[in-house]
């Protein structure tokens, strides 16, 4: 945790907290703070600065609040996932937050087991408290944003194109296509297959519906790794 | 598993491989093989090709295998790490074999846990064990080299100004300096520090033997999640 995210419900007065819940214990256990230390803070949505410790016990700490900066600015892309399995989806939603992924599309494929539609982890509480241990770690305080695709046909055909309208769509897959591109400045949307790959039907699908297919190299990435990897080329 | 690796224990003959451990478990209910199929094998460390189930029951599977391929080769890249807490350094070790790291500088530094090194998973065997679950993810067959160096100084003195003559090294380090470079088609060494960072002394050591530091911009990264995006953005 590099910065403590707080939301309005932990405010005392404008710029006084409270925290009384599993972050106080990172807070003695971890940074183990002092009453008079200083740490970064974020508000959930807002800005970031700094909190100083007014005053601590096993019960709360309370810490007066001066937030001066904006938070950083988001990777300019959409990110397109087919839904992981949950262990994996855990830590692709910190990951994505830490990153920096302002907009992720979960959506269906072929390859996605249809039990994973039903993992408690895409509760909307559970993703944001994902989300918010990304935004701790990178110092971050903006949510990414979250839609839900449950059929593949629908989003490639109907959502998919206006998604894209103004600018480029690359999908990684497996083949002899070319190269992904590297350091771009300028809006993309990047879409990633399951684990064992979109299937030609899909491809063709989002082919058709304006998606660039390039290729990662030889190797095939476990999809968290090769969602990374993808990331540091692409920005 | 998209490659299954052998070993010349477990040869019955030139071209005939008997697998009866945990490899067989997954042939079965992951794969679900029977007599006849086809699957990439590989040997450690030689060459891959295609595998025919020739006999298959609850205590074995024999293939009858034809290599003919090189393995893919390496990124020009050795990697030197602080040594990560033993939960990341499994996660890590598979990614680096999965990515294609040849060779892997595990150090030591001021905010290394003296406990790491002591852990279990930096036994021969069970590295081993990790970088061939990686092979296998990306089909591959040669094993990383992998060097333990317990102490920073020594290391940073004596072993390093070697291993970077005649290439250039990279450390990335949170801060004001130049952008990490992307897309390289050279041999370089990248240095990644351990969670929280290296201390000022470390940075000023490693600098003095030759890394330039760089930035990977403001986020705060995991150690994991940084080395996979630098080397989607190196390579």
């Amino acid at each position: 945790m590099n910065t403590l995210i707080f939301t309005d419900s932990d405010r005392l007065d404008t710029n006084l907290i409270r925290i009384a819940d599993h972050r106080l214990d990172h807070l003695i256990q971890v940074l183990n703070i002092s009453p008079g230390d200083k740490i970064r803070v974020g508000e959930l949505g807002g800005k970031m600065g700094r909190g100083t410790v007014s005053s601590l016990d096993a019960q709360a700490a309370i810490l007066s609040v001066e937030l001066t900066e904006a938070p950083p600015s988001k990777l300019p892309v959409s990110l397109v996932l087919a839904l992981p399995r949950p262990k994996m989806l855990r830590r692709i939603l910190r990951a994505i937050a830490e990153f920096g992924v302002g907009e992720l599309h979960l959506i269906n494929s072929y390859r996605v087991d249809k039990s994973y539609w039903g993992s408690p982890v895409l509760d909307g509480g559970k993703m944001q408290e994902y989300f918010i241990q990304g935004l701790e770690q990178a110092c971050d305080t903006v949510l990414p944003r979250v839609y839900l695709h449950p059929r593949f046909k629908p989003f490639v055909e109907d959502t998919l194109p206006d998604l894209i309208v103004d600018r480029r769509a690359y999908t990684a897959h497996p083949g002899d296509y070319p190269a992904c591109p590297r350091g771009l400045s300028e809006n993309v949307l990047v879409v990633v297959g399951p684990e064992g790959g979109f299937i030609p039907y899909e491809i063709d699908k989002l082919q058709h519906a304006g998606c660039e297919i390039v290729s990662l190299g030889q190797r095939i990435l476990r999809v968290e790794n090769a969602l990374l990897s993808l990331l540091g080329r692409l920005f």
